[in-house]
């Protein structure tokens, strides 16, 4: 593994604290930095290097996921922090911020190989990385990496001019875009686990007749919503993750796929997905709002009436959408995706119903959240529980690589420069060009936004959608869940998951 | 009463719908809006005035302390009602706007009075008076008034800067600045609530030993983190609310007193008050910040783990103050003023301690929040209940008085023409100029922060400030409250409450 030094913008805020000090934490017990780490956190505040160090190791002593025992391991992992005072829009200070990397790689005797991380909003991705190419920071003779975050531009044109901005800087194969969702390993693995289920004897004949993408939250906007009244559920969570979870079931990877291969399988899925214009929108896509109403109990209230949004706001904050892939394998299986906020039940799920005769139907379900699992279940209504489990490959290995949070992959992969679950422009790119007609649609008031009470499983529309076709959702009865091991969770823990921007 | 335009900036924000609208419906309701009455809402979205109607209609079937029963009364109440969209910035949306509310006034054959609220962040105040200016907004034939909010400059020197600028366009009698704790009956009768308690037989020669002002909250920092973690408890509560408070209580209003009387007796405290500098206020000021505990049964995480918070922010949650009025009335007697976030209990509070020979105290307390009451107790620790009610003078009326939201009563002022209860310039310039000395020790670091747990009622170092003069806060032991009754008050509910900014 080669040097690195890490160069951090937003060291100070909520992802840095919550996410990336303990995922770096994580990969230093577990060796998995690189032998000689420099951090630089830049902030607006001015923070001497050892009030910096203080507070990144109150942080870790919150949020990370191991225990922190031995002081010794944390003083040596934070001697690599430094802190260094930074106006964005300052040139001066970026001339300065590359004295002190330049101070630091010579200290450490490391080659200038940079990561350079923006975990600052959006709005200041552009100047961020017109400043690094300005002062040279880019220009050393070793590695430049650039790592964003979501959202990757507010629509198709958007999207296309930042990354225009951003490959004056740094080119393709440089530009690592987090999709946290590719970091978990339970979709990593999905294509596998759905063939490799598939291959099982009595399935190897069957046809699927739908597949169902469901990624439920409780809470309402919280925190977000500024950010999120702007956003919507369309742009929060299906062009990105919900299209990623897409890509990631459908293509077939074999052992070993390079970073070229997955990203040729992924924009095959996307190319081959039936595009919509926004005339016939409404025949394949619901949108939702929550309204007021009773979540586990409590009395909630309805979207526009949260703090921070929009008098008579008409964001969305639930959809609802029916795709079709154009491709041997897939061309006769409608495929449903769903995500909201406000529902009744959490949960990021998958399930893949097979062709019957009779009444009990057979499904295949994958759990991605808030717990690991897959398996058959033959089911009338979801309330059947002939379970099978499916032998998941190295069952073991896997179940490791399942407590690690989705930063420590990330990043780790970053470091090693493996972009495979990364989202790459070509699929953004697609993604925003099949989401374009529904953000028209919105615009010119094309598709009707359907209230729905909290703690429902969103607007009955959204039902509707699949009974036309024959299907329906699995799961939504009011008397059965999946996820009731999953109960109990405090909002205060649903709350901090949801950081994950 | 005079028509009037009411031109409303943030008319799509969270004041507005939570606030404003409600108010202005309350007071139609009780024909105490002007006879001919316009209101344009200005918002960055595009909007029609249809669709703008229905809105605020469903704000107020939410927000309304009334129940909207009859729909012929809102009808009529939303016809007044126009909306205009408006960036900021733009020079000619002012021109446009200048021409609807013409066109209005023509229609209602009304007078141009022109009452421009600002419901906008106070980073936009500025760019807004001089743009009403430059069009000629405020240069019609009748009167003109602009209300704003919280926060009114961030230090001194901004504060008076910002003065200076609104001033190109406002002259002082045509500011409104809203303080709400102002707009609180309760609030605007201490000063003759306390005197009126004076007289009574028994109090008549006592000397009053202490007074003890408190505003506790059991909320933390909820969705406001990026406002709150710039501003403090200081600046939040201190510098307006809580001064406001010490004003209101320690001037004996004469009856009808005039603006001019009121505005004279505020400033007289203000400048009696002992001025602090830096290097003392650590024996007057106790700063802290709230830690990770347990409210109401329920574990919490500290402020520094909030999301929106910067990492390791030294921003105070808590302020402890003793203060010393050099007055012949007050001099010998020591004001205690606390206010802070993630308290035991939500509690606004003047507690009055009498001089007494026993270890039984005789206290008046007057209870602002959350609701009205004020009562002698005899007491040893707070636990006593010999309480005497006060006959409230009029007390019918007043507790008419007491269900207004404080937004009826300021707006319903500013309409009039009515500026006592608004927070005047020089009381403004008089706070900040005493807790100026307090902002430049912080920043100085020559203050400590306290970390207290939540759940508690702040730092230990809050006791030591009044065990050195031989007091102690009153109803902080951990088994009493005088606040039972509210105890079954949601989070949601007092989290609307927080809104009022």
């Amino acid at each position: 593994m080669e040097p690195a030094t890490f160069v951090l913008f937003g060291a100070t805020g909520d992802l840095a604290k919550r996410k990336i000090y303990p995922a770096l934490f994580q990969l230093f017990v577990d060796q998995k930095l690189p032998p000689s780490f420099s951090l630089i956190g830049l902030g607006r505040r001015g923070l001497s290097h050892e009030s910096f160090q203080a507070n990144v190791e109150q942080s870790l002593i919150t949020f990370s996921r191991s225990e922190v025992k031995d002081a010794d391991v944390m003083k040596k992992f934070l001697r690599a922090f430094r802190y260094h005072v930074l106006d964005i829009d300052r040139k001066e200070d970026y001339t300065k911020l590359l004295r002190l990397v330049e101070e630091r790689e010579n200290e450490l005797n490391i080659t200038p190989n940079r990561m350079f991380y923006l975990s600052v909003g959006p709005e200041f991705f552009e100047t961020i990385a017109a400043n690094i190419h300005e002062s040279g920071l880019d220009s050393a003779n070793g590695w430049k990496r650039l790592v964003i975050e979501k959202p990757f531009g507010h629509d198709l044109s958007s999207a296309r001019q930042l990354n225009t901005k951003l490959n004056q800087a740094f080119n393709e194969t440089e530009i690592y875009r987090i999709d946290h969702y590719l970091g978990k390993p339970m979709v990593q693995q999905i294509g596998h686990l759905l063939h490799s289920a598939l291959s099982e004897q009595e399935y190897r004949t069957r046809k699927i007749a739908s597949v169902q993408i469901t990624a439920n939250e409780v809470l309402g906007v919280e925190e977000r919503a500024g950010y999120y009244d702007h956003a919507g559920a369309i742009r929060d969570m299906f062009q990105n993750h919900m299209l990623q979870l897409l890509m990631m079931l459908t293509i077939e990877l074999p052992n070993r796929s390079s970073v070229e291969e997955v990203g040729k399988l992924k924009r095959n899925v996307m190319k081959a997905l039936k595009p919509l214009n926004k005339t016939d929108v409404t025949h394949h896509i619901i949108r939702g709002q929550y309204g007021a109403g009773e979540i586990q109990g409590e009395q909630v209230v309805g979207y526009t009436d949260e703090p921070g949004i929009e008098l008579g706001s008409h964001n969305d904050t639930f959809i609802a959408a029916r795709l079709q892939i154009n491709d041997p394998f897939w061309k006769d299986t409608p495929i449903y995706i769903r995500t909201g906020k406000r529902l009744k039940e959490k949960a990021t799920r998958i399930v893949i119903e097979f062709n019957s005769e009779g009444p009990l139907k057979d499904l295949l379900i994958i759990e991605i959240g808030p717990n690991e699992r897959i398996f058959f279940q033959r089911s009338q209504s979801g309330m059947e529980n002939s379970d099978v489990e499916i032998p998941i490959r190295s069952q073991h290995s896997f179940m490791k690589e399942v407590v690690k949070d989705a930063y420590e992959i990330l990043i780790h992969d970053a470091l090693i420069g493996d972009k495979t679950y990364f989202a790459h422009w070509d699929e953004v790119e697609l993604s925003w060009e099949w989401v374009q007609p529904i953000l028209d649609a919105y615009r010119e008031n094309l598709l009707p936004l359907h209230i729905y009470p909290a703690g429902t499983y969103g607007p009955s529309e959204s039902d509707k959608l699949l009974e036309i076709d024959g299907f329906h959702w699995w799961f939504d009865a009011k008397n059965v869940s999946i996820n009731d091991a999953t109960k109990g969770e405090s909002f205060e823990a649903q709350k901090a998951e949801l950081i994950e921007l």
